[in-house]
Protein backbone atom coordinates (compact mmCIF):
# COMPACT_ATOMS: atom_id res chain seq x y z
CA UNK A 1 0.00 0.00 0.00
CA UNK A 2 1.83 2.89 -1.22
CA UNK A 3 1.63 6.57 0.38
CA UNK A 4 0.18 7.56 -3.13
CA UNK A 5 -3.17 5.31 -2.17
CA UNK A 6 -3.91 6.35 1.23
CA UNK A 7 -3.63 10.11 -0.14
CA UNK A 8 -5.77 9.00 -2.93
CA UNK A 9 -8.29 7.25 -0.28
CA UNK A 10 -8.00 10.65 1.87
CA UNK A 11 -8.80 12.45 -1.16
CA UNK A 12 -12.09 10.78 -2.28
CA UNK A 13 -13.57 10.77 1.09
CA UNK A 14 -12.78 14.35 1.57
CA UNK A 15 -14.51 15.11 -1.79
CA UNK A 16 -17.57 12.92 -0.91
CA UNK A 17 -17.92 14.82 2.49
CA UNK A 18 -17.47 18.18 0.47
CA UNK A 19 -20.76 16.66 -1.62
CA UNK A 20 -22.57 16.23 1.64
CA UNK A 21 -21.54 19.78 2.73
CA UNK A 22 -22.71 21.85 -0.23
CA UNK A 23 -26.53 19.78 0.15
CA UNK A 24 -26.89 20.51 3.92
CA UNK A 25 -25.78 24.16 3.09
CA UNK A 26 -28.57 24.68 -0.43
CA UNK A 27 -30.96 23.06 2.05
CA UNK A 28 -30.21 25.54 5.21
CA UNK A 29 -30.25 28.30 2.54
CA UNK A 30 -33.21 27.77 0.86
CA UNK A 31 -34.96 27.46 4.26
CA UNK A 32 -32.91 31.36 5.46
CA UNK A 33 -31.48 29.13 7.98
CA UNK A 34 -27.68 30.79 9.38
CA UNK A 35 -25.20 28.26 10.93
CA UNK A 36 -22.61 27.69 12.97
CA UNK A 37 -20.16 25.03 13.73
CA UNK A 38 -18.35 25.18 17.04
CA UNK A 39 -15.48 23.84 17.56
CA UNK A 40 -13.12 23.69 20.97
CA UNK A 41 -10.49 21.30 22.84
CA UNK A 42 -12.77 18.99 25.47
CA UNK A 43 -13.80 21.06 28.63
CA UNK A 44 -13.53 24.63 26.88
CA UNK A 45 -17.14 24.84 27.58
CA UNK A 46 -18.79 24.74 24.65
CA UNK A 47 -22.24 22.96 26.12
CA UNK A 48 -22.00 25.16 29.02
CA UNK A 49 -21.93 27.96 26.46
CA UNK A 50 -24.50 26.76 24.46
CA UNK A 51 -26.69 25.79 27.88
CA UNK A 52 -26.50 29.63 28.52
CA UNK A 53 -27.23 30.83 25.49
CA UNK A 54 -30.69 28.99 25.38
CA UNK A 55 -31.48 29.76 29.08
CA UNK A 56 -31.10 33.63 27.83
CA UNK A 57 -32.59 33.81 24.07
CA UNK A 58 -35.11 31.42 24.94
CA UNK A 59 -37.59 31.51 22.08
CA UNK A 60 -36.26 35.24 20.77
CA UNK A 61 -34.01 33.27 18.41
CA UNK A 62 -35.34 29.86 17.71
CA UNK A 63 -32.25 27.69 17.82
CA UNK A 64 -31.90 23.83 16.82
CA UNK A 65 -28.69 22.15 18.15
CA UNK A 66 -27.02 19.17 16.54
CA UNK A 67 -24.05 17.74 19.52
CA UNK A 68 -21.52 15.30 18.34
CA UNK A 69 -19.98 13.08 20.24
CA UNK A 70 -17.87 10.61 20.55
CA UNK A 71 -19.36 7.83 22.51
CA UNK A 72 -22.00 9.84 24.88
CA UNK A 73 -25.42 11.36 24.49
CA UNK A 74 -24.53 13.81 27.73
CA UNK A 75 -24.20 17.07 25.83
CA UNK A 76 -27.23 16.69 24.42
CA UNK A 77 -29.30 15.59 27.49
CA UNK A 78 -27.38 18.68 29.15
CA UNK A 79 -28.46 20.82 26.13
CA UNK A 80 -32.11 19.56 26.20
CA UNK A 81 -32.79 20.84 29.59
CA UNK A 82 -33.33 23.99 28.81
CA UNK A 83 -35.07 24.02 25.44
CA UNK A 84 -38.40 22.09 24.13
CA UNK A 85 -36.47 22.19 20.76
CA UNK A 86 -34.31 20.21 19.21
CA UNK A 87 -31.52 18.97 20.69
CA UNK A 88 -29.80 16.31 18.33
CA UNK A 89 -27.32 13.68 19.12
CA UNK A 90 -25.10 12.42 16.31
CA UNK A 91 -22.57 10.10 18.28
CA UNK A 92 -19.05 9.21 16.02
CA UNK A 93 -18.42 6.02 17.84
CA UNK A 94 -14.99 6.85 17.65
CA UNK A 95 -14.37 9.06 15.20
CA UNK A 96 -12.69 12.32 16.55
CA UNK A 97 -14.98 14.77 14.30
CA UNK A 98 -18.48 15.38 12.56
CA UNK A 99 -18.46 14.90 9.14
CA UNK A 100 -21.33 16.38 6.68
CA UNK A 101 -23.13 13.24 5.72
CA UNK A 102 -24.13 13.04 9.79
CA UNK A 103 -25.35 16.55 9.76
CA UNK A 104 -27.70 15.65 6.50
CA UNK A 105 -29.35 13.05 8.87
CA UNK A 106 -29.19 14.78 11.59
CA UNK A 107 -31.25 17.90 9.94
CA UNK A 108 -33.80 15.32 8.79
CA UNK A 109 -35.09 15.87 12.38
CA UNK A 110 -34.82 19.83 12.67
CA UNK A 111 -38.57 21.55 11.78
CA UNK A 112 -36.81 23.98 9.02
CA UNK A 113 -39.78 26.24 9.20
CA UNK A 114 -39.99 26.42 12.97
CA UNK A 115 -36.15 27.38 13.54
CA UNK A 116 -33.94 30.21 13.34
CA UNK A 117 -30.38 28.89 13.54
CA UNK A 118 -28.96 26.14 13.54
CA UNK A 119 -25.63 24.93 15.79
CA UNK A 120 -23.54 22.08 15.26
CA UNK A 121 -21.78 21.42 18.44
CA UNK A 122 -18.74 19.42 17.17
CA UNK A 123 -16.98 16.98 18.98
CA UNK A 124 -14.28 18.53 21.90
CA UNK A 125 -11.18 18.33 18.99
CA UNK A 126 -8.93 21.10 17.75
CA UNK A 127 -7.40 19.43 15.20
CA UNK A 128 -9.78 16.89 12.96
CA UNK A 129 -13.00 18.92 12.69
CA UNK A 130 -11.33 22.06 11.22
CA UNK A 131 -10.36 20.08 8.22
CA UNK A 132 -14.15 19.02 7.53
CA UNK A 133 -16.84 21.34 6.18
CA UNK A 134 -20.16 20.49 7.75
CA UNK A 135 -21.99 22.88 5.76
CA UNK A 136 -22.00 25.96 8.08
CA UNK A 137 -21.79 29.59 7.32
CA UNK A 138 -19.31 29.90 10.16
CA UNK A 139 -16.84 27.94 12.16
CA UNK A 140 -16.91 29.58 15.78
CA UNK A 141 -13.89 28.47 18.36
CA UNK A 142 -14.08 28.37 22.20
CA UNK A 143 -10.85 29.03 23.68
CA UNK A 144 -10.59 28.95 27.60
CA UNK A 145 -8.76 30.50 30.04
CA UNK A 146 -7.31 27.38 31.43
CA UNK A 147 -5.77 26.61 28.35
CA UNK A 148 -2.34 27.62 27.28
CA UNK A 149 -2.57 31.33 25.56
CA UNK A 150 -0.46 29.69 22.10
CA UNK A 151 -3.50 27.60 21.36
CA UNK A 152 -4.35 29.31 18.13
CA UNK A 153 -0.40 28.90 17.15
CA UNK A 154 -0.59 25.25 17.99
CA UNK A 155 -3.68 24.77 16.39
CA UNK A 156 -3.40 27.40 13.39
CA UNK A 157 -5.96 25.30 10.81
CA UNK A 158 -8.88 25.78 13.46
CA UNK A 159 -8.55 29.24 14.12
CA UNK A 160 -7.60 30.09 9.96
CA UNK A 161 -11.08 28.73 9.44
CA UNK A 162 -13.22 30.15 11.74
CA UNK A 163 -15.21 33.12 11.82
CA UNK A 164 -15.43 34.07 15.40
CA UNK A 165 -13.11 33.32 18.76
CA UNK A 166 -15.16 32.62 21.96
CA UNK A 167 -12.69 33.31 24.97
CA UNK A 168 -14.52 31.58 27.57
CA UNK A 169 -14.28 31.28 31.40
CA UNK A 170 -13.14 34.64 32.15
CA UNK A 171 -14.55 34.49 35.43
CA UNK A 172 -11.35 32.28 36.43
CA UNK A 173 -9.29 34.47 35.08
CA UNK A 174 -7.86 35.67 38.75
CA UNK A 175 -7.02 32.42 39.60
CA UNK A 176 -5.34 30.94 36.58
CA UNK A 177 -1.54 32.29 35.23
CA UNK A 178 -3.91 33.33 31.61
CA UNK A 179 -2.50 36.62 29.65
CA UNK A 180 -5.94 36.66 27.68
CA UNK A 181 -4.93 39.78 25.47
CA UNK A 182 -1.65 37.49 24.45
CA UNK A 183 -3.94 34.60 23.85
CA UNK A 184 -6.71 37.09 21.85
CA UNK A 185 -3.03 38.68 19.68
CA UNK A 186 -2.34 35.35 18.93
CA UNK A 187 -5.53 34.53 17.66
CA UNK A 188 -5.87 37.52 15.79
CA UNK A 189 -2.00 36.93 14.56
CA UNK A 190 -3.55 33.50 13.15
CA UNK A 191 -6.57 35.11 11.46
CA UNK A 192 -6.87 39.05 12.15
CA UNK A 193 -10.28 38.65 10.79
CA UNK A 194 -11.65 36.64 13.57
CA UNK A 195 -14.32 38.97 15.84
CA UNK A 196 -13.55 37.97 19.26
CA UNK A 197 -15.94 37.66 22.05
CA UNK A 198 -14.99 36.86 25.76
CA UNK A 199 -17.66 35.27 28.15
CA UNK A 200 -18.35 33.24 31.28
CA UNK A 201 -21.05 30.80 30.75
CA UNK A 202 -21.12 30.31 34.42
CA UNK A 203 -21.42 34.31 35.58
CA UNK A 204 -22.82 35.41 32.37
CA UNK A 205 -20.32 37.71 31.54
CA UNK A 206 -20.12 38.72 28.28
CA UNK A 207 -23.17 36.55 26.72
CA UNK A 208 -25.09 39.96 26.36
CA UNK A 209 -22.77 40.38 23.68
CA UNK A 210 -22.61 36.78 22.02
CA UNK A 211 -26.51 36.49 21.75
CA UNK A 212 -26.86 39.96 20.60
CA UNK A 213 -24.23 38.43 17.85
CA UNK A 214 -26.27 35.63 17.28
CA UNK A 215 -29.77 37.55 16.74
CA UNK A 216 -27.82 39.38 14.49
CA UNK A 217 -26.83 36.70 12.40
CA UNK A 218 -30.71 35.80 11.92
CA UNK A 219 -31.81 39.42 11.18
CA UNK A 220 -29.33 39.46 8.44
CA UNK A 221 -30.95 36.68 6.79
CA UNK A 222 -34.22 37.79 7.53
CA UNK A 223 -32.80 41.58 5.84
CA UNK A 224 -31.81 39.75 2.85
CA UNK A 225 -35.52 37.52 2.82
CA UNK A 226 -36.96 38.18 -0.83
CA UNK A 227 -40.09 40.04 -0.24
CA UNK B 1 -13.82 3.15 -3.33
CA UNK B 2 -15.46 0.75 -0.90
CA UNK B 3 -15.97 1.57 2.85
CA UNK B 4 -13.79 -1.83 2.80
CA UNK B 5 -11.12 -0.32 1.21
CA UNK B 6 -10.79 2.54 3.23
CA UNK B 7 -11.07 0.04 6.35
CA UNK B 8 -8.26 -2.08 4.52
CA UNK B 9 -6.15 0.85 4.06
CA UNK B 10 -6.64 1.78 7.88
CA UNK B 11 -5.70 -1.67 9.00
CA UNK B 12 -2.28 -1.47 6.75
CA UNK B 13 -1.19 2.14 8.00
CA UNK B 14 -2.20 0.56 11.86
CA UNK B 15 -0.38 -2.46 11.49
CA UNK B 16 2.56 -0.36 9.81
CA UNK B 17 2.58 1.31 13.15
CA UNK B 18 2.22 -1.95 15.62
CA UNK B 19 5.70 -2.83 13.67
CA UNK B 20 7.66 0.26 14.09
CA UNK B 21 6.09 0.37 18.11
CA UNK B 22 7.23 -3.17 18.22
CA UNK B 23 11.25 -1.85 17.42
CA UNK B 24 10.35 0.87 20.12
CA UNK B 25 9.46 -1.19 22.53
CA UNK B 26 12.35 -3.61 21.62
CA UNK B 27 14.94 -0.70 21.82
CA UNK B 28 13.82 0.59 25.27
CA UNK B 29 13.48 -3.04 26.86
CA UNK B 30 16.98 -3.16 25.72
CA UNK B 31 18.35 -0.06 27.12
CA UNK B 32 16.03 -1.00 30.31
CA UNK B 33 13.88 2.11 29.86
CA UNK B 34 10.64 2.31 30.98
CA UNK B 35 8.54 4.72 28.96
CA UNK B 36 5.25 6.63 29.40
CA UNK B 37 2.83 7.98 26.91
CA UNK B 38 1.05 10.96 28.01
CA UNK B 39 -1.89 11.57 26.17
CA UNK B 40 -4.87 14.97 26.98
CA UNK B 41 -7.21 17.20 25.69
CA UNK B 42 -5.17 20.80 24.64
CA UNK B 43 -4.41 22.85 27.73
CA UNK B 44 -5.33 20.31 30.10
CA UNK B 45 -1.17 20.91 31.17
CA UNK B 46 0.69 18.13 30.33
CA UNK B 47 3.77 20.50 29.71
CA UNK B 48 3.00 22.11 33.06
CA UNK B 49 3.21 18.76 34.58
CA UNK B 50 6.30 18.13 32.62
CA UNK B 51 8.04 21.44 33.91
CA UNK B 52 7.11 21.04 37.35
CA UNK B 53 8.48 17.20 37.44
CA UNK B 54 11.56 18.01 35.95
CA UNK B 55 12.32 21.01 38.70
CA UNK B 56 11.79 18.50 40.86
CA UNK B 57 13.56 15.62 39.95
CA UNK B 58 16.73 17.26 38.56
CA UNK B 59 18.77 14.81 38.44
CA UNK B 60 17.62 12.35 40.42
CA UNK B 61 15.61 10.24 37.55
CA UNK B 62 17.52 11.45 34.14
CA UNK B 63 14.49 11.80 32.29
CA UNK B 64 13.93 12.32 28.02
CA UNK B 65 11.50 13.44 26.38
CA UNK B 66 9.57 13.60 23.40
CA UNK B 67 6.95 16.15 23.06
CA UNK B 68 4.66 16.28 19.89
CA UNK B 69 2.94 18.80 18.26
CA UNK B 70 0.67 19.79 15.31
CA UNK B 71 2.56 23.16 14.53
CA UNK B 72 4.75 24.36 16.89
CA UNK B 73 8.03 23.68 18.95
CA UNK B 74 6.72 26.00 22.02
CA UNK B 75 6.30 22.99 24.13
CA UNK B 76 9.72 21.80 23.67
CA UNK B 77 11.14 25.06 24.30
CA UNK B 78 8.95 25.78 27.72
CA UNK B 79 10.78 22.09 29.00
CA UNK B 80 14.26 22.97 27.39
CA UNK B 81 14.20 25.36 29.70
CA UNK B 82 14.00 23.22 32.92
CA UNK B 83 16.56 20.65 32.21
CA UNK B 84 19.82 20.36 30.56
CA UNK B 85 18.61 16.91 28.66
CA UNK B 86 16.96 15.85 25.79
CA UNK B 87 13.89 17.72 24.73
CA UNK B 88 13.12 16.81 20.77
CA UNK B 89 9.87 17.65 19.54
CA UNK B 90 8.13 16.24 17.04
CA UNK B 91 5.91 18.26 14.99
CA UNK B 92 3.29 16.47 13.27
CA UNK B 93 2.34 18.89 10.52
CA UNK B 94 -1.46 18.41 11.07
CA UNK B 95 -1.50 14.67 12.13
CA UNK B 96 -3.64 14.93 15.64
CA UNK B 97 -1.23 12.21 17.27
CA UNK B 98 2.25 10.83 17.11
CA UNK B 99 2.84 7.79 15.36
CA UNK B 100 5.32 4.93 16.14
CA UNK B 101 7.87 5.82 13.24
CA UNK B 102 7.81 9.53 14.74
CA UNK B 103 9.12 8.02 18.25
CA UNK B 104 11.58 5.57 16.93
CA UNK B 105 12.74 8.93 14.63
CA UNK B 106 13.02 10.65 17.93
CA UNK B 107 15.01 7.94 19.46
CA UNK B 108 17.80 8.30 17.69
CA UNK B 109 18.70 11.49 19.16
CA UNK B 110 18.11 10.21 23.15
CA UNK B 111 21.14 8.85 24.57
CA UNK B 112 20.16 5.79 25.86
CA UNK B 113 22.97 4.99 28.07
CA UNK B 114 22.31 8.27 30.22
CA UNK B 115 18.81 7.82 30.53
CA UNK B 116 16.58 6.52 33.43
CA UNK B 117 13.12 7.21 31.63
CA UNK B 118 11.29 8.38 28.37
CA UNK B 119 8.42 10.45 28.67
CA UNK B 120 6.69 10.95 25.21
CA UNK B 121 4.17 14.01 25.30
CA UNK B 122 1.39 13.43 22.78
CA UNK B 123 -0.52 15.65 20.83
CA UNK B 124 -2.74 17.80 22.76
CA UNK B 125 -5.99 15.44 21.67
CA UNK B 126 -8.15 13.20 23.31
CA UNK B 127 -9.32 10.66 20.21
CA UNK B 128 -6.83 9.86 17.86
CA UNK B 129 -3.74 9.47 20.57
CA UNK B 130 -5.29 6.62 21.83
CA UNK B 131 -5.55 4.18 19.37
CA UNK B 132 -1.58 4.82 18.51
CA UNK B 133 0.80 2.56 20.28
CA UNK B 134 3.92 3.81 20.07
CA UNK B 135 5.94 1.19 22.12
CA UNK B 136 5.33 2.80 25.74
CA UNK B 137 5.11 0.51 28.72
CA UNK B 138 2.17 2.78 29.99
CA UNK B 139 -0.23 5.56 28.74
CA UNK B 140 -1.48 7.98 31.34
CA UNK B 141 -4.29 10.42 30.75
CA UNK B 142 -3.79 13.96 32.00
CA UNK B 143 -7.47 15.36 32.88
CA UNK B 144 -8.29 18.80 34.68
CA UNK B 145 -10.25 20.29 36.65
CA UNK B 146 -11.50 22.58 34.34
CA UNK B 147 -12.72 20.05 32.01
CA UNK B 148 -16.69 18.54 32.58
CA UNK B 149 -16.18 15.48 34.87
CA UNK B 150 -17.51 13.16 32.32
CA UNK B 151 -14.55 13.30 30.02
CA UNK B 152 -13.76 9.60 30.69
CA UNK B 153 -17.02 8.72 29.58
CA UNK B 154 -17.15 10.63 26.68
CA UNK B 155 -12.95 9.52 25.39
CA UNK B 156 -13.42 6.42 27.04
CA UNK B 157 -10.80 4.94 25.05
CA UNK B 158 -8.09 7.01 26.36
CA UNK B 159 -9.28 5.74 29.82
CA UNK B 160 -9.18 2.17 29.05
CA UNK B 161 -5.81 2.34 27.31
CA UNK B 162 -4.20 3.70 29.80
CA UNK B 163 -2.90 3.23 33.44
CA UNK B 164 -2.79 5.83 35.16
CA UNK B 165 -4.88 9.00 35.09
CA UNK B 166 -3.66 12.34 36.53
CA UNK B 167 -5.88 14.76 37.99
CA UNK B 168 -4.40 18.22 37.07
CA UNK B 169 -5.30 21.94 38.65
CA UNK B 170 -6.32 21.03 41.82
CA UNK B 171 -5.55 24.51 42.96
CA UNK B 172 -8.51 25.43 40.97
CA UNK B 173 -11.06 23.23 42.78
CA UNK B 174 -12.45 26.13 45.11
CA UNK B 175 -13.39 28.25 42.02
CA UNK B 176 -14.80 25.68 39.63
CA UNK B 177 -17.79 23.67 39.48
CA UNK B 178 -16.06 20.48 39.36
CA UNK B 179 -16.78 17.44 41.57
CA UNK B 180 -13.53 15.67 41.55
CA UNK B 181 -14.51 12.18 43.43
CA UNK B 182 -17.15 12.18 40.17
CA UNK B 183 -14.80 12.88 37.67
CA UNK B 184 -12.30 9.81 39.41
CA UNK B 185 -15.60 7.92 39.65
CA UNK B 186 -16.22 7.96 35.94
CA UNK B 187 -12.31 7.57 34.92
CA UNK B 188 -12.35 4.05 37.32
CA UNK B 189 -15.91 3.04 35.89
CA UNK B 190 -14.11 3.19 32.61
CA UNK B 191 -11.02 1.12 33.86
CA UNK B 192 -11.01 0.15 37.64
CA UNK B 193 -7.20 -0.47 37.46
CA UNK B 194 -6.48 2.87 36.75
CA UNK B 195 -3.68 4.38 39.45
CA UNK B 196 -4.91 7.81 40.44
CA UNK B 197 -2.76 10.95 40.75
CA UNK B 198 -4.04 14.44 41.72
CA UNK B 199 -1.90 17.13 41.11
CA UNK B 200 -1.07 20.85 40.75
CA UNK B 201 1.61 21.90 38.56
CA UNK B 202 0.98 25.34 39.60
CA UNK B 203 1.35 25.05 43.13
CA UNK B 204 2.96 21.74 43.40
CA UNK B 205 0.56 19.79 45.71
CA UNK B 206 0.46 15.99 44.82
CA UNK B 207 3.81 16.18 43.23
CA UNK B 208 5.53 13.99 44.85
CA UNK B 209 3.35 11.19 44.83
CA UNK B 210 3.99 11.96 41.40
CA UNK B 211 7.56 11.80 41.25
CA UNK B 212 7.84 9.06 43.41
CA UNK B 213 5.74 6.93 40.86
CA UNK B 214 7.88 7.99 38.38
CA UNK B 215 10.85 6.77 40.35
CA UNK B 216 9.52 3.45 40.88
CA UNK B 217 9.00 2.81 37.59
CA UNK B 218 12.96 3.59 37.28
CA UNK B 219 13.82 1.70 40.10
CA UNK B 220 11.85 -1.40 39.50
CA UNK B 221 13.14 -1.75 36.11
CA UNK B 222 17.06 -1.57 37.74
CA UNK B 223 15.87 -4.28 40.28
CA UNK B 224 14.84 -6.36 37.46
CA UNK B 225 18.46 -6.27 35.99
CA UNK B 226 20.14 -9.48 35.22
CA UNK B 227 23.51 -9.35 37.62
Amino acid sequence: MSVRTIVNVRERVMARNDDFAGTVRGRLTAARIPSLNLLSSPGAGKTALLEATLQRVGDTVRIAILTGDVQTQNDADRLAKHTDRLVQAVVTGGACHLDASQVLDGLEAVPLDDTDLLIVENVGNLVCPSHWDLGEDAKVVVMSTTEGEDKPLKYPAAFQRASVVVLNKVDLLPYVPYDAELAIHNALSVNPALQVFRTSARTGEGLDDWCAFLASLVAAVRASAPV
